[in-house]
Formats: structure tokens, sequence, C-alpha cells
């Protein structure tokens, strides 16, 4: 779904990546980062796809909740296998929201 | 492919859609859009993906290059055509990319 996100400012980290074809582990872990992603203060939300190419945005309130996030125990090693089994490349953006709009239809 | 922008900051545009059943001319005007966007000045690049939701980001040099590509004419019919037929959902989020950092295996 589209995140439900409050008025900016707020931040988004966009993490676009490209798959090895190893699955070994991949997508338990996917699901447990994002379970605990839910529990990190400032969480404010969450938006992924995969075809080519994967693309996951998480939302935040502040620098300082994705400096926890980042650091989170179990979060890095899942960053240190993502690099070793599960990636052949990937990009970090860390951004800064500073307007948004919609549409949605009644 | 993952966006080769350059140093930050430059700004996003984080579109995440949810489609319709109507397939009639989405894809070529997809396409179009992208062939589009990448003549547009300031343009630095973009990614995109679709499963159960569809997120694209396109990166640009400025809010002014957002702007002017937001008020495209072509572009203005696809955004108009969206509303109509193609999306139930859209949000649209602008940013400004403080950070990024990167893995690519060797």
């Amino acid at each position: 779904m589209i995140a439900a996100t409050p008025q900016p400012p707020y931040y988004a980290v966009i993490f676009t990546s490209l798959r090895t074809d190893i699955a070994a582990d991949y997508h338990q872990t996917a699901m447990r980062m994002v379970e605990l992603a839910e529990q990190q203060p400032g969480y404010l939300g969450h938006e992924s796809a995969r075809e080519s190419i994967g693309i996951t945005v998480s939302y935040w309130q502040s620098l300082e909740a994705i400096k926890n996030w980042k650091q989170q125990t179990e979060h890095l090693l899942a960053q240190q296998m993502g690099r070793e089994q599960w990636y052949t490349h990937y990009k970090t953006r860390i951004c800064l929201v500073q307007r948004d709009y919609g549409f949605e239809k009644i």
C-alpha cells in the first residue's frame, strides 16, 4: 500500500537494488526487517516493489531515527548478508521530503 | 538500472501509485513520458518497479527542473489521463537528496 505519511517535512530513505540469484533466507529476512523497522522509533511507513530492479522507500521522522535503524543489530547483520549474498549493486539515498500531494479516486 | 546520479545535493520525485485495470495506452504513455523526461533540462535519471504498487523515482538538478517537467504540455495530458483512467490512488513526494552511498560487487 501507499504509505500514509504525515505532513512534510519528514525523511525518506530510497534503497534501490539489483539482486543476485541467491534466494536463501532473502525473503524471510526482508519480512523480518519490515517487522523490525515498524518497531523502530520514528518509523512512518514504507513502500516496496521489484521488477528488473527493486525499490524500497522507508519514511522516518528524523535523521536520528534513520541512523538508529541503520545501526540496529539485526539490521546490521542483514546489511552484511546483503553485500555478501543477495545484492550485486545497491544505492541508498537519504532524502528530506519537502512537499507531497496525491490523488485518490472516490 | 540504478540511476547514476551525481554527488548530492540533488532532488528526487517519488511517485507511488495503484493502478486501475485499464491498460489502454498506459504502457505506451509511460514509455513516452520517460523519453520526454530524459529530454528535460535538469533530468538526472530515473528508477521504476511495479508489483502490488508501482514506484517511480526520478532525479532532478533543481526544484525549477521538477516544476518545468510537471508543467510540460504532453506530461500534463498524461497526468490527466492518469487521474481519469490509470490510477486509483497515487502520491507524489518532492525530496531533497542530502546524502547517498552504495555498493557494487566487483
